[in-house]
């Protein structure tokens, strides 16, 4: 079965690598898809997300990542995936979640499989990471090494 | 009893037509009232709202459609109303809209009254179907008619 | 309009009142309506409850105290009354609620609408009290004057 | 992918019904595990259950019955399952099933995914069918045909 | 012990003198910290909700108010205290300010520590009282004198 | 500071030491108050619950262990604690602790701090400890070694 993690991943922190490697290890391909979203801008590209996730995938050879524009369920239905997999980590998550997965699934049929997020990283979220590093607190515990090393880097120029 | 049933509706979804109609059928007098928020672009201008809601609305001849400008305790007091209807869809409204029943009733002694909406439309809300009909998706079964009519030409002219 | 305020009320508590006294205000007609559970022995008998309650609302001629067995969509359609009020403290209540009240609008089509506790109150059960007043603790805040005299009657019973 | 749904069905509702074709339709293989609890009387018997589920899904080849008895995740090794499908319907719901989830993981690595509840089924409950069907409501709605048979002949019988 | 209650106080209402009051009387030294946060304008300047709540908090000699940038742990660590307090009035607040306060223990060990806000101030937030106050509602209940007062002056400068 | 630490402890789970050990760091005497509860047969005696705790809290010289009957705020005046510290897991706690927080303030004016319990605990139970231990499960990660080691005998000598 193939399915979408999809997300804004800016930055991809250890949470979402939770979930992504555990699909992996459940099902036989995993699309990890990069909201485009035109209305707001992230502290890293799209394409600057889609690297670190690469590099951070890289040892998952059933992990794939690309980008999407507009709808969830046409992505899914342009890529033949009928399975959309999505982190939970708290209750306020999941009002808005399952909202969404309602609606997608009254759409298309698509089908959203919620996976909790491992209790260790249930407090992670990417704007919180970015909040800490901005003000030079150490992250490199919540996100892949190649993040926190970007990160340290993109806000040592600010303040440089 | 006159009760008044407030909101932006920017557009009116059959969430909302679900708690509309069923105030209706309970209360003497409805008066849906569209809040004039000078600081947040709808999609819909007040007017347009306003209009899609009394086209929405033409078969309940107790129903109002008003606007208003300011605080809902100091319309509720205008109108003579004493009762505010809200529906509640999930327990993430809950803490929110408790919030504000709690503070209008300590303002003026308005009630809310909260009516559970639908399960069918649970998952509806007027932000989640822009953004469907915004990318092409069909929101026909979630908005009356000449909404998702209306939304269609809006889309195809950015579109176009 | 006829409302009805159904519960267990063993016994009824100054959180009940003020849900009673404010649909008194707002409804012609109130019927509270004490649920009568075989399977389950309270503190005061369903009798006991009623007469408790009658005394609490005394001052409100357009209170009636009554009590049911089995549904609760039986009752309101026997007194030919279309809608329930319930009170509401806390997000734990509205869950268990907002099931019932949607199984009880598809069975007969009653509405149930929600009204928020004050906040003063929104702590109070009458589990709650119970326990307190059972170890000696002062309830006197928390429930009508003669219930706080029959609970303390009561215990010192079981203590004396 | 084999994937197991635990639960009582004590009986099985359309809910349920729904979280299991759904999985039928996803996965290649469902066992449907139905609980025996020795601490607590069902109103049907284990097999009783077992025998409404199967002919509830008679039409779904890919889908077996069984019962268990001790750790969910004890009866997945045994199977060879790697994955446990719940419904979920609401908050309250989440948190105990999040606990559960969280702490099967960490005892074999078991996955456990949460699918959420059609709307139209989110107030469904095996209590709350029994609830109603005890005192002579229609259940139809609520519970796959023979279920239904099943308990007007058994409600009747113990009014009868 | 020294604690700290951290917050942007614009402006500080009664749902926070609560809590900042019954900490001074627990704790050896409370400091009332004010977030500098220059991406965000409020009502009042950093110096004007540092003035408002040190009149606010005159009675209480081991109350400090100050002024923070940057992360809360950096300033706690400066201050050499351990321990952070947190008035949780709601479960909506719950989930975000649990993120908050595992990350910052995480980070340095800091503890925070959430008290109950009293129910008689459960559902203001300063951002409500604002709203009230901009249409001219009176909010002279919800925040200490002084604030009251200013807010009527600015709010008439608006309109005048 | 003396602060009491009120619970079951049926048996004591790593996530009750988390609370109880930061507790100790952080206030200079620490009661660890054993409720008894008559109408309640757990799977250890208080006694042997109090046992477990001593020596679970050996290393801690300002842990105390005792055990209560009645009411918790009556416990904290015969021991002059002005402060009870509850560990808080998850939303579906927080409702009820909440409720008796702010019952126990009115009765004596005690206050009760919440301290967000260790993620890597949040989904411990001690019933779901004993479910897991009594089929055989490992818990020996869940509870103290001594627990681990003596729920392994009890439930042996069952199965025996």
């Amino acid at each position: 079965m193939r399915v979408v993690c999809p997300g804004s991943f800016d930055p991809v922190t250890n949470g979402h690598m939770d979930i992504i490697t555990r699909s992996a290890a459940l099902f036989d391909e995993v699309i990890v898809a990069v909201l485009i979203n035109e209305a707001k801008t992230g502290l890293f590209t799209v394409e600057e997300r889609m690297a670190l996730l690469r590099e951070a995938t890289a040892d998952y050879p059933n992990v794939k990542v690309e980008s999407f524009r507009g709808l969830l369920v046409d992505f899914c239905r342009a890529r033949d995936a009928r399975v959309v997999v999505k982190g939970i980590r708290a209750v306020s998550d999941f009002d808005y979640e399952l909202q969404m997965a309602q609606m997608n699934h009254g759409l298309t049929g698509v089908e959203t499989l919620f996976m909790p997020t491992n209790p260790l990283y249930s407090f992670l979220s990417s704007s919180l990471v970015k909040e800490v590093a901005r003000w030079g607190g150490d992250v490199s515990a919540h996100v892949p090494g190649p993040v926190a090393a970007r990160m340290a880097e993109l806000f040592q120029q600010c303040q440089g």
